[in-house]
């Protein structure tokens, strides 16, 4: 029975790390008060001490004591053995090319689907999905593939954002990019806006958090789905 | 004697396809009527015809014919002989798997350096750097690798978009972006914005265009560089 929190963003605009989703993750870990994080994406490069520093200083407001993964001899037991899991943002690709490395996705899988509780924001959100192919990072490193972890029956594109009918810029939007997506790949992709969270529970996968999501289906026209709403049945 | 236009964007606001660099590239294709078009890339999934009949629309404002390298049986071979070449943009990732699929990397690094003139935009120019690390595309399909022809000595970043000092997103900015590329990897980047472009040419390497561009190097502050600017010592 799985139990995930998968967050488009860790931090909200005018509001701490973590913090808009606190009490959620509260409820999330209610069942142990040590939780192992995985910092491999590196936001901005800093350091997996660094990394973990900053996400245990958001956890320790709901007493949960956090440890890095890259502090543990085999990552392998570390996740095997976790009473709770969280990912936490940065680079998806150097993420991915972590968890190939130490062979941790096939176990990660594992544990989640055995009823694990798992905490994913952003490039851990990303990788819940059935490959990495919708992430918005730069390809920094080239990982050994881009098949991720698929706890969810599609993609997830986080910070998912709208165009901007008043900008100049001549990049592709969001949109285009998803579209593009899926002129090769089948699955369907949710454009979860930073503040809206997926929450996996009692084989649910329900929208949370205040806004609606987009939804891009291949040869179907993208629409809004208003929070909570079911996505069980999206594949 | 390489003889390029290595291009931010094929289109800048409020202008046709091409249309801010057509002088510029009747002076680079001087030596022929004919250009073979590369289309791999795919903007906004169209189709390899159709990609091919917008290019077209833009050349024959200058007297020239384009030919897409998909009609060809031998597309080594169309490369071989061809008098100019243009690799439009799209998806970046998509791009450099088409070129490794058809072995086609290691000619066109060939030809552009025995003088075939060559016009990349956006996707089309992030593969004349060393890798397309720095490309801003969403990874779509997986390629053999990421490294690409390296014509240029760095890497170029199209598109190059500035922080929004008034944005309430919470995705990582691109000067973000290409700080984390550079925990991993040494090569500069050229941050090109929209309008700007590289001129190779006589062994030099000229930044054009009305604006400046922002350049990344390894463990610098990035910093500007005025239009009319060399980058031949940049490495």
């Amino acid at each position: 029975m799985k139990k995930c929190i998968i967050a488009s963003t860790s931090t909200i605009h005018g509001s701490g790390y973590l913090e808009y989703i606190l009490n959620d993750l509260a409820n999330l870990f209610s069942n142990t008060n040590e939780v192992l994080f995985i910092p491999y994406a590196k936001p901005n490069g800093i350091s997996h001490d660094e990394y973990t520093q900053i996400a245990q200083q958001a956890f320790q407001k709901i007493n949960i004591a956090l440890k890095g993964i890259h502090s543990f001899a085999d990552p392998i037991k570390a996740i095997k053995d976790a009473k709770g899991i969280f990912t936490g943002g940065g680079n998806t690709f150097l993420l991915v090319s972590q968890l190939y490395k130490n062979d941790l996705l096939t176990v990660l899988k594992e544990v989640i689907e055995a009823g694990t509780p798992y905490l994913g924001t952003s490039a851990g959100s990303n990788i819940c999905g059935l490959d990495m192919k919708t992430t918005n990072d730069m390809p920094i490193i080239y990982p050994p593939g881009f098949k991720t972890i698929g706890i969810l029956p599609f993609n997830i594109n986080p910070h998912y954002l709208d165009p901007d009918p008043t900008s100049t810029h001549k990049g592709e939007t969001r949109e285009t990019r998803i579209k593009e997506f899926h002129t090769l790949n089948s699955q369907p992709v949710i454009g979860l806006r930073e503040g809206s969270w997926l929450e996996l529970s009692n084989n649910d996968i329900l929208l949370k958090g205040a806004l609606s999501a987009r939804v891009f289906e291949q040869h179907k026209k993208p629409y809004e789905v208003p929070s909570g709403s079911s996505f069980a049945n999206l594949n």
